[in-house]
């Protein structure tokens, strides 16, 4: 699995946009704790500043649009419901930055979790439809925020599935999943394949319902 | 993971309708190795008997609809083009029976695989739709065909996911699948979320292009 020399992911400055959520927090405690700089963002600043609080480990809080003005890696956490009109409204502060997108399109009823139609093909899509200047990368989709937050979880046993257009914006994106202990970061394709990636996580719900577990995927064979 | 008694696959005479492509006589193969009479269903009855008689361990080769017949549970390892219309003109010798669809609609260009649109949400909801007397299961659509079919590989690293809304006949497929050496059934969730499980096999397509690799995929922490 060695193929390139792994890009180097220090110094990056992690901005995280809707970070007050499960995930975002989850994800901020984890890269905070591998030594990035690490500001959560929310709608509201004072939001931002208690999830930072809340999260530790020198993670600062921050409106979205400062934290992805500051930030020079941006990952988009946000509930789908207001993916699309957060990202529009940011295109300008995250030109020429990259954008990981971690959000699953989803809905849930009585039996669970279903994917829901993304005219787009996924969120990343939409997200690179939106932010042309921005370089998307798709990841963390299955990342359980329960896992991330607890701190009796040192390593989590899990895979990253990394997708994009940009071969040196995946392999960098690959590198920072690693830097959570237990991770690996593992290339899974194009945008045009990120629909089912993000869908999947439906499945990991009903997984996770059948057998009271915090489901991971790992890749076998590499 | 011992959350019910495993149901008993002993005595099930299997049926692989398309069974002569690299899927199904990989599965016949590993099914047979497990102890299961093992049909390969083709269109022409001479094709079937070819690979059967190349497949081995008293794998025997009969016209779909024979297959279809003979067989207490069928696997449909056709191409997707020819799905609809198999599956169509079996409907009468499949009623009543398990059929397990491992089907993945997918095209392929030069950047690789991508998923295609299935008006009924997946290759397995339209087998439902087309199989009302029938007990639709999804499963079997990550497995490499290539260590399915190789001599020298003796246990294969992976969880296959079992999809389907009849819990006793995705018990019954879990087993099955459990059979083949190494590898685990895992429950997925219902038909409705198959389409990303079939649309993943793209990303599995990338992944072995990126890593030289035949990937599968784990669930962790089941």
């Amino acid at each position: 699995m060695t193929e390139r020399a792994t890009p180097s992911v220090d110094g990056l400055v992690i901005g995280i946009l809707g970070g007050t959520g499960d995930q975002g927090r989850g994800l901020a405690r984890r890269l905070a704790l591998a030594g990035h700089q690490v500001i959560i963002g929310s709608r509201s600043r004072e939001r931002a500043e208690a999830a930072a609080q809340q999260t530790g480990h020198g993670v600062r809080g921050l409106a979205n649009r400062d934290a992805a003005r500051e930030a020079s890696l941006v990952i988009a956490a946000v509930p789908w419901e207001g993916h699309a009109e957060l990202l529009t409204s940011l295109a300008g502060e995250l030109a020429g930055k990259i954008v990981v997108d971690c959000v699953n399109p989803l809905g849930f009823d009585q039996r669970g979790a279903y994917p829901l139609p993304v005219a787009e093909g996924s969120a990343a899509q939409q997200a690179a439809a939106l932010l042309p200047d921005s370089r998307v990368v798709a990841a963390f989709h299955h990342v359980s925020a329960v896992l991330l937050l607890d701190p009796g979880v040192d390593a989590i046993d899990l895979d990253v599935l990394v997708l994009g257009d940009d071969r040196e914006a995946t392999d960098l994106v690959r590198a920072l999943a690693a830097r959570i202990p237990g991770v690996r970061g593992i290339y899974a394709g194009r945008l045009r394949n990120c629909g089912q990636v993000e869908a999947l996580t439906a499945n990991l719900v009903s997984i996770n319902r059948r057998y009271k577990a915090h489901a991971g995927l790992r890749v076998t064979d590499i």
